[in-house]
């Protein structure tokens, strides 16, 4: 079976680019990716990006990246699927390799929230959800986290802080990433006294939207030269699921059943069994998606994902260590990207440049992004190759 | 080499169906489709979507499509490339059963132009061109492919009503779509008589933006059982290119590169000279595209693709047979469900199901969807399987 690799990886860093275009931020996150390829060159572009033909007045960005890295010529397309878009991208860039169509595919995620302000980006972050029977209600994506996060806690009889954990660790981990947007580490009082978003859900409850971008080289091992600069990271598994767009036509609200189903399908594929996995990287853009997803991977029990997370079990020297490099809360949610940096993140643990925040020995990290609560979740299972 | 077939075909009537939600019109062509290909259950959706962000407030559609079409679970994504983006669908579905990781994917292309009206549709439709270049001086597509055609007719001298072969064509072949917006043929003096839109493109040199919905269903051969109802059709050419997004960046704006290279490799990858060929499904959205295709395939020497046209080289009984069921034009502009539509078409010319539009024996089809002025092309070849 041929091994798709991970021959590059570029990132900016997170934050509000006021001052960057949304082709800018690309395009540097591509530069990045391709020279780390060691100039391997793309035939196809995979771009994954959430919000911006409502955000930035711009549909048609394959082209428009593209063509504003240099790439005029190649193949290039835009993949969305909500907050999973940039995990999408890289899965159908993975599709492409595998196929055997493609030699080198370029997966880049970018967002530019700055480009609209207040109410803008709510509107436009609301069209992700069901338009006919959600958004028209006026149910923004945090108010519905806010509803779900209740009843998770009235259920499982969670203390008021009880979600502190998640914050907690993201923000320690932030502080050594130097392309995370917050790189502070925070105090469970500081959680205990932030102000509230939507009650029970406070503003370290739910990650900072923000502008970046990520990006991948992705071919197959034998493109490669047999001596690169750094250990070489495979997907050894790629998986996506979908679940009903609308979250009241769930049967039952608290289990995430695409993210069981879609990180099962990428253990099954690697050949590993949860134990076997290193790192996690979630999709934390509520605290809460963070915790169901603990659960329905099966790294705790139902009801007791924030636990695992309150016990210092998602640490770097945790039982199963999250948000590596501050995850979506202190590294910032920067929507179709967000799932690519998950990929860069894990690759640089798997390759061992993680610096301050190097899990010792990481050989296998599970990354999962999700698209709404979980309506759509997308899988996959990087690898260091020995 | 593993043959991608396409198992099944569906579509909506084009339109405008104010009374169908987006959601429901995706559904009736998903359905046809499955239940063309005998039931076969997919795996994977794949939508080609243009506009929904903008015009139906309603990003995520992949999840929302899988769901209401009773395909819960299955992984689904929105694949966007203006114009382009049902061919760009069809493409990631096309890899996608290649890559061997996926059996059975389902593509379907969805518009809803009427849940906006006026100057909403319009500036949906800018984000399709460059955002900080292009729409912000108040281009419209429209007005860009009318100082094309402008172009266009000095360098070549083409007289005033040099375009009517293409809306003549269309009109005509619509006649026998039952799923074509317009069925009516119309006459030379019709088309020079008609009203102006952006001065020389008249309202017969552009397609009515409309509604619609088209479906495929590929497999591998093999997954289908031997004796079908109708002839097997084949996808034995893909391939996809970019050019500049902005159309004042391109070195000739009269000659379509990405038309072009993608249809090149199509018929490299198919074994087939352009002779081969027995219908070619362009993206008559302008016809000045479609007299720019011609020429950048082959079918017609640069600067004659007018005159292709003029002399029924086009009609069912010319040369080279195009819109052969009435093509953007007559069929309907249905955005993101284009490219898919096109697939659709040419997949019931080869199987001998076109009625009185059928072209005698037809064995193979080239088909064409652009995003922008060929900023993205996208080229299939479909062959019947003898």
């Amino acid at each position: 079976m041929t091994e798709i690799v991970i021959a590059g990886i570029g990132q900016t860093e997170v934050g509000e680019h006021w001052e960057i275009s949304l082709r800018d931020l690309a395009f540097a996150a591509i530069q990045d990716a391709i020279k780390d390829a060691g100039g391997l060159k793309p035939q196809s572009l995979f771009v994954g990006n959430m919000l911006a033909p409502t955000l930035s007045n711009q549909a048609h960005l394959g082209v428009l990246l593209a063509d504003h890295a240099g790439l005029l010529g190649i193949e290039a397309v835009t993949i969305e699927a909500a907050g999973a878009s940039g995990a999408a991208a890289l899965r159908q860039g993975y599709l492409a390799v595998a196929s055997g169509m493609v030699d080198v595919a370029l997966v880049v995620g970018v967002e530019k929230f700055t480009d609209k302000i207040g109410s803008d980006v709510d509107t436009a972050i609301s069209t992700t959800s069901d338009a006919d029977f959600e958004a028209v209600q006026g149910m923004t994506p945090a108010a519905q986290a806010a509803l779900l996060m209740k009843r998770y806690m009235h259920e499982n009889e969670v203390p008021a802080d009880g979600f502190a954990g998640f914050a907690l660790t993201a923000h320690a981990n932030g502080v050594g990433n130097p392309c995370a947007m917050f790189r502070k580490a925070i105090k469970a009082e500081t959680y205990a006294k932030a102000e509230m978003v939507s009650d029970p859900l406070n503003m370290f409850d739910m990650a900072p939207n923000a502008d970046g971008a990520a990006a991948l080289v992705l071919t197959r091992r034998e493109l490669l030269p047999s001596n690169g600069p750094h250990p070489l990271v495979r997907i050894s598994g790629s998986a996506a699921a979908s679940d009903t767009l609308a979250l009241h036509d769930r049967k039952d609200m608290l289990y995430f059943d695409t993210s069981q189903i879609s990180a099962g399908k990428a253990l099954k594929q690697a050949g590993l069994i949860l134990d076997g996995i290193d790192l996690f990287e979630y999709h934390d853009v509520f605290s809460i998606y963070a915790a169901l997803q603990l659960e329905a991977v099966g790294f705790a029990i139902k009801g007791k994902g924030w636990k695992l997370a309150e016990e210092g079990g998602i640490s770097l020297k945790g039982k199963i260590p999250c948000a590596t490099m501050g995850g979506m809360k202190a590294r910032g949610f920067a929507g179709g990207a967000a799932g690519v940096y998950q990929a860069v993140e894990a690759a640089i643990q798997l390759r061992g440049q993680a610096g301050a925040n190097q899990i010792p020995d990481a050989k296998t990290a599970l990354i999962q992004s999700l698209g709404g609560p979980a309506s759509t979740a997308v899988s996959h299972i990087l690898m260091r190759i020995e």
